[in-house]
């Protein structure tokens, strides 16, 4: 029997700008030893909130632009100026109440350039970390030095999809783990080389952990995945996006917009 | 500390035609008695061959349009016309070598309309059930009744996404869970009302099943998730595809298409 856990922990504290969360996850898990092999997967929205991404709206000064959208959608400006700040492109923009889909400095699509406005300060938004994957690294190193273990780190955030309803977790930042793990040339089951098989560990796990996280009141940030056979690695999350030039999924929305 | 457990048995036996897939997972786990709120993941792709959806390419006449497919993609004609048959449209098909995007008879956006060649007997394919949801709801009923439990199930297959490279875990049919998790109009944690966050669960848990599972020539096609604390619930996999009407993703391939 194969067996997966997934582990949250109820008492993180909350954290604060300039928090060391390598620290602030140790202290937490003082009676759960980690283990080399364990992933952490941590909620964006607590790396941004230590590395100062959360904006106080009213210290914002929306653009015509952003004047603009807001009359559209019934937004915000300074809400919407903070997702321009933070975005490539607005891919769609239409819907009264709706979202703005956005193509991210980083290169997530995604709704509002992932800023978001729940469980902050009121009249604040958060944004994601300014590089997830950093953030990912130096979280696993200060956890990995502290403990001489070899750990992998996830930072999550929950996308919507195109085609399907919903939000589901995903790697925004990723380290030290397998994001994409590759089928092409290995063998099926009844010895057919397999052609075209890429899985996105790195996306499942982060939705494995978002399933004990919450995203509501549940204060649980982080989680601990344990017993995961495709581990260690040294990818990160910027592999995941696909290449704008053979997106054809981008492509036919950024045909629409003109 | 919250927990969640996915586990895997290695036993089960290669699934025929005909097969019941309540009782095989029965007998493959006899020695782990299920619970009441456990979730039982399972790959389409069993199930597939139990109800008859293996087709031998070799009884398949391909029509003008799946020669014509044929040439341009460098694939099979008769795999193109068993794709046909599964779609109710091409979205998507221009690269040698590349997939068709098509949109599934039940809705599914995805690659080759979920028709597979990995793990089937030589020179056949696998499409997915007929009706993922009933044989989600038939498989649950036949477990509840002889257990005296209360199950959820959910069938699994993979695809791909938009925006984002390799594929993740998702539900194609499911029964007697909350597919779709909504946190409208609850309070986050500074007490915040919350618009629009809607989360789903049953991609979630397809997902981290996956974790477990594998794709290649790992034999393990089913999942028993654990200790999840959103388990009951009366929903389907059909709620999670868009609306078309609504769907802009969708609409913009179709545009592109035109």
């Amino acid at each position: 029997m194969v067996h997966l856990s997934v582990y949250a922990p109820e008492n993180l504290p909350e954290i604060e700008r300039g928090d060391s969360i390598a620290e602030r996850i140790l202290t937490s898990l003082a009676d759960f030893p980690l283990q080399t092999g364990d992933i952490i997967a941590i909620s964006h929205k607590v790396v941004s909130k230590a590395e100062s991404r959360m904006f106080d709206l009213r210290e914002i000064t929306p653009s015509p632009k952003a004047v603009q959208y807001g009359v559209l959608l019934g937004k915000e400006p300074a809400l919407i100026q903070l997702i321009l700040n933070e975005s490539e492109e607005v891919l769609w923009a239409e819907r009264a109440n709706g979202p703005m889909i956005c193509r991210h400095h980083r290169g997530f699509v995604c709704a509002n350039a992932a800023v978001d406005c729940s469980n902050t300060k009121p009249g604040h938004a958060v944004t994601l970390p300014l590089d997830p994957d950093l953030s990912a690294a130096q979280i696993r190193g200060e956890i990995e030095r502290r403990l001489n273990i070899r750990i992998g780190t996830i930072i999550c955030d929950t996308h919507g999809r195109s085609f399907r309803n919903g939000a589901c977790g995903i790697a925004v930042g990723a380290s030290g783990i397998v994001a994409l793990k590759s089928y092409i040339g290995k063998k099926d089951r009844v010895g057919r080389v397999m052609e075209s098989s890429v899985e996105c560990y790195a996306d499942e796990l982060a939705a494995a952990a978002t399933l004990v996280m919450g995203q509501g009141d549940e204060g649980r940030p982080i989680a601990i995945i344990r017993g995961f056979q495709g581990t260690i690695g040294e990818q990160s999350a910027k592999e995941i996006i696909r290449q704008q030039e053979t997106d054809i999924f981008l492509q036919a929305l950024q045909k629409t917009r003109k």
